[in-house]
């Protein structure tokens, strides 16, 4: 029984979107606590009703509690093996490694320049604040080069750790989402072929499109 | 300064709506703190996005802790005074004891059928539960007859305690709008002529409207 789980945080920040889509997809049921700041003068300009991507997010299991969003997506995994989504982490050793080997990847390697990205892209424009291009470039090209790599193996297969959607793919959706809506971004994802098929495959998933629905309704703010 | 408000509940509360449109007349800062259940298999029925009226509002300021949102809305303009809307609670003692006339007749003899109109007419139809005709008209008759004598005060003053928008006023705002969006609803508050103006008036003061808007991004649900 999955009774007991809270989520505290935004919709909007991508670990606690991280977090949900996998809640989501193991269709458990769970808890959103958020706290939205109503400041003095509520007529807020319009980009403070947007997106706060650096949130964090807490999460809470009885006693337990954790903050890292892929080690809480993991947890959920193991903790609950035979709700939803089966397959998501694996269901054997050696497709649960391929599957961590690209979570740490997404960790380490993509998560980086993307998060740069989804904030000079996306969300900088918004604040007024004249674009770095010279660090755009660079991290476009950082994450060009990755998605090079996935392209080729998205040839073979239909989704990163192999033909199932899984964490690994999972974990990537929130900062992509945000790079993807803006006309810049988009071509990272739409140039390759088959990073083109995976990402429509993966953000069109209902836990996602869930997601999306609750960051328009939910919308966070700067503080 | 307004420092540490804040309301636990969901906007589509009627009482935690009328805690929130005091604070958005008084122009003050506060936290809204909200708590959202997910239940597995989360493609729910149309009704249970919608609004649910029972829900109570708990409201702390430091370590100041009420319940009763009319109480609340007392405090926060007593409090508060300087602040947003100066006049919402009266200026004098003739003023206010005039608004706590009328505060009283919203919460001992407007509240109560207004509440089993909002239930029967707007949210029992979503429950699938048949109409209870006799109690439906029962309710409507004794808001017909508040609403008769209202009326004879409209035609003399602008507001309920005189010409000026006061907290008698908003009280009346959370129960009326949930009635007034029904067809047979509606018309007990255009069927008398100083009735419908005072209600459009009341209706779309920004204020009401941002928590209008803060119901429909953020749906309650029935437990």
């Amino acid at each position: 029984m999955a009774a007991g789980l809270q989520v505290f945080g935004q919709p909007a920040s991508t670990d606690v979107a991280r977090v949900l889509t996998c809640l989501f997809e193991k269709n458990l049921e769970f808890e959103l606590v958020r706290i939205d700041t109503f400041k003095r003068e509520h007529k807020l300009p319009e980009f403070i009703k947007l997106r706060d991507p650096t949130g964090q997010v807490t999460f809470k299991h009885g006693d337990k509690t954790l903050v890292d969003s892929r080690a809480i997506c993991r947890y959920l995994c193991t903790q609950f093996p035979e709700d939803g989504n089966r397959g998501i982490y694996g269901t054997g050793s050696l497709e649960r490694a391929s599957i961590e080997q690209w979570l740490q990847a997404e960790a380490h390697s993509f998560d980086a320049p993307s998060s740069e990205l989804v904030f000079h892209l996306a969300f900088a424009p918004l604040l007024s604040m004249t674009p770095d291009e010279a660090h755009i470039a660079e991290n476009e090209r950082k994450l060009q080069q990755m998605l090079g790599v996935y392209d080729e193996i998205l040839a073979k297969n239909q989704y990163l750790a192999g033909d199932d959607f899984t964490l690994a793919d999972l974990s990537h959706l929130p900062s992509s989402h945000y790079i993807a809506a803006t006309p810049r971004g988009r071509k990272l994802f739409t140039s390759k072929r088959h990073v083109a098929r995976w990402y429509d495959a993966i953000s069109s998933r209902p836990s996602w499109q869930q997601v999306v629905k609750m960051q328009s309704e939910h919308p966070g703010t700067f503080e």
